[in-house]
């Protein structure tokens, strides 16, 4: 039989476990696009805007640990989608980006769309090809995916001109197997173990794929209990398991201020596949490493280990087991009455948090009373803001719901940040997916009234306050839901937030809250 | 007097003339947020998001010929700017990124934001510099000056250390002087005129500056009736002038099919501040480059060059005059009647377009009537999607209103592009910006159904089709407008869309008009 490039991209792409592609194409996409219904494996999710294609296929990843597909039209399309590229970059989640180019003999023309889609891949990719001919392209596309699935994942570009994608002679390849992780050093883990006996003040700093794993966590809340020290997690992880019957590791704050007491004192900090603490941005005249002085710093293993295993070996080393964690007690807020706030928010999602939800958290400011409120409620992954490139929020949602159909999601959501890739509620209505976005509508970039004061500016102008404002005119977040299909309401006090709350996860399909709060804490 | 490096900075890009910032700060960015108080005659617009700040400063530098500065959060902030900066490149109009990054000691952390700004930035930008020191800050920024101001016009980006802005230190710098364009060939001039007076078919294809002088078009019109030769304009003009009492240069068609025909059968082609002719996308079977068989090319300026000053001096040696131009008729569509279709969209912006309009022009397959409907009007400028990058007219629209407050701006709009950047209407609502957004509303991304069977896919399956189509479920444009405190409305036939419009033209501040029209041709 013969086949274009585009089927043997799409068959091979399915036949290596790559079976959802996010897509916003265009022109010299559109074999590909007409290959999707000779494929029927592949499922095909259409965005409206790149950083939504991007971010839905970050989600997916986290949600799966597989790669999903990404389509995008030449350089503008990658372009558009790099914000969330490189969130899923930070995240460490694999992803195969297929960047649809000009046919190669039309690429020395300089016609319009033409730009140098190399150097923009380079910046958020582990990996990055563009495919020569047609009858090498199985074969690239074999290898993008075997590079995406390095562990711990990484994003892998493929550039696709359009006369390889239209082009006959396309292969077929045997399925590539893919790399497993490291084996972690059982000589540092051991060492890592004597640290932790000896009694000294130590804390484990644990990131990647141990936050998601119940028994890893588990055993480091063991190794803590029974060694004195503590386990914190990394400021902003790619997904943490939590909840009631769960251990739980304290997250450190984004605030240096609090960050620096929750390391205060310490003569050994370990790491199990998280980076040395550092702040988020600069501040005059404050450190940016938080390391405390006096304190060691321990690398037990990077990203590119195998965390569950670490800290198996590391319990043993201690000699716990399971047994000795102290598993988070099941606990829910009362329902909130009274005026809408974000402590009241917070209380009504712990509130009602169904069953094995995922929660997007991209709710800044608004939602700091959130994930402590629901630390007692049923289990649930919680997913942030990894990379610190806001818009995260509702593509990363539409992403998980698709990864996982049976399970809610409930994305907490800034309204600043929101208004940068809002179109992924038009996607939510148009797959059906079961997401509940609540948006804490607090009309500020309110992060940066903080900041402001932060950085030394102690008392700004009119003009930069307004540059922070969202009251003129105020955004309205029902109308903007309803305008992408999406059903949506605005409750005035607690009591009707909890209820939307509560009617949004019996019915199917997505729906918006947008709940109006003070600005500030 | 002590000064900060952002004080320096703003006060060295009014000096320069720069005097309108749109902005998307982030907490890098806060210190230049700071300044502003202290800079009032820089005029900082908010965006809620980066592909409207660039779009806008785009459309500023259309209308004056001045750049606007951006202010941009990180890599991921200038990533987001890409696609508009992408069609600004092409539009060869001069900017000024200001891209905030973290603190020169913090870089080295890894911190979650930090990415390589420097490839980003190279990808779109004609300089490209890094910020050193603070007493360095006020000679960088106005060698970015300098260098956004080469002609004809350039996009130049500076990337700003936290450090830099906050430390103290800053200086101020003389003016600098601008280049001027280069002086064409007057030999090439007078070789272009002979050949023109061969008597042999020609066409002059003519782009940049010499679209938007009234005089050009007039000369160029007289020579091509003296010598039989025919005036052709570039596909995607950044700015056309034209209507009644302007001669008129047909634009090339987008289409090569159509292109083709009017090219056909010529003998030399003259480009004047113009690309050779190719088409937009390749096609299987199809050539890309649009130059007919036994065609001679002759370069006689590009875009360097001062485009004004070599046509007057071809209409010389031709020996021609404005007298001898034909300029447009004035005339006007008839109000249109009935249903509602891009043909009778046309014939209402015809019949209603005020004196000296600015019309924005991303209407794609909808919007193919409204410029041949258009050409006797009062006139107006036209502005057209320079680079193939879409998401571009809102934008667009948003910074020529900020250029010229006292002329109308007619965003004529197609569905599937607005809502790439549609974030743009609440700047246009913040700053009463006079801009009448027409949404053309066809449901599909209409453009790439023709697309489709242009690179030969005869019978597409259901998948492909519902890749695009935009009905499940459609878009409400007035919800979204009014979402971001814009007017707008939805008018159900032909009379009450053109009522629509002129109630938009009557009242100051934004409207959106969203009109339901068939899909296709």
């Amino acid at each position: 039989m013969t086949m274009n490039g585009a089927r043997s991209l799409l068959r091979t792409l399915v036949d290596h476990d790559v079976d959802v592609c996010f897509a916003n194409p265009g022109t010299s996409e559109m074999h590909f696009v007409a290959a999707l219904d000779d494929e029927p494996r592949m499922r095909a999710v259409l965005g409206l805007f790149e950083g939504v294609v991007t971010g839905a296929a970050d989600g997916y990843a986290r949600m799966t640990g597989r790669p999903a597909a990404t389509l995008l039209h030449l350089g503008p399309g990658l372009g558009n989608g790099i914000a969330n590229l490189h969130n899923a970059r930070r995240a460490h989640v694999p992803m195969i980006n297929i960047v649809g180019d000009h046919a190669t003999y039309h690429q020395a023309l300089d016609a319009p769309l033409q730009s140098d889609i190399e150097t923009l891949a380079a910046n958020v990719s582990g990996w990055v090809r563009r495919s020569g001919s047609t009858d090498a392209l199985a074969r690239d596309t074999a290898d993008a995916v075997v590079a995406a699935r390095t562990p711990p994942g990484e994003i892998a570009t493929l550039i696709l001109p359009a006369d390889v994608s239209w082009g006959e002679g396309g292969q077929t390849v045997a399925r590539q197997p893919f790399d497993r992780p490291l084996a972690p050093d059982l000589a540092t883990i051991e060492a890592a173990a004597k640290i932790l006996c000896s009694g000294e003040p130590s804390a484990i700093l644990v990131g990647n794929d141990i936050m998601r794993d119940e028994l890893s966590l588990a055993l480091l809340d063991a190794v803590a209990a029974s060694t004195g020290s503590k386990v914190l997690a990394e400021v902003f992880p790619t997904r943490i398991r939590r909840g009631a019957g769960i251990a739980a590791a304290d997250r450190l704050a984004y605030l240096a201020e609090f960050a620096a007491m929750q390391l205060d004192g310490l003569r050994h900090l370990i790491l199990l596949g998280a980076q040395s603490p550092v702040t988020f941005f600069a501040y005059p005249g404050k450190a940016s490493d938080l390391v405390p002085d006096g304190c060691d710093v321990h690398v037990v293993t990077d990203v590119r280990e195998d965390g569950p295993e670490a800290v198996e070996a590391l319990a043993d080393a201690v000699g716990v087991t399971v047994a000795d964690a102290r598993l988070a007690p099941s606990s829910r807020s009362d329902r909130p009455t009274g005026e809408l706030t974000g402590a009241a928010l917070a209380a009504a999602v712990s509130a009602t948090l169904p069953e094995d939800a995922i929660v997007v958290d991209e709710a800044q400011t608004g939602g700091i009373w959130a994930s402590p409120a629901t630390a007692g409620c049923p289990p649930h992954d919680w997913l942030t803001l990894t990379g610190g490139s806001i818009g995260f929020g509702m593509p990363c949602a539409t992403g998980a719901a698709v990864a996982c159909p049976d399970r809610p999601v409930i994305n907490l959501q800034a309204d600043g940040s929101a208004m940068y890739t809002a179109q992924a509620l038009w996607t939510q209505a148009r797959e059906g997916l079961d997401v509940t976005t609540v948006i804490f509508a607090n009309r500020s970039y309110a992060i940066l009234n903080m900041e402001l004061s932060r950085v030394g500016v102690e008392s700004p102008g009119p003009i930069a306050k307004s540059m922070l404002d969202l009251t003129g005119p105020e955004l309205d977040f029902v109308a903007l839901a309803r305008g992408m299909g999406v059903p949506a309401v605005r409750p005035e006090d607690a009591d009707s937030f909890t209820a939307a709350l509560e009617r949004a996860a019996a019915e199917p399909g997505p729906h918006l809250i947008e709940a109006v709060i003070p600005s500030g804490f």
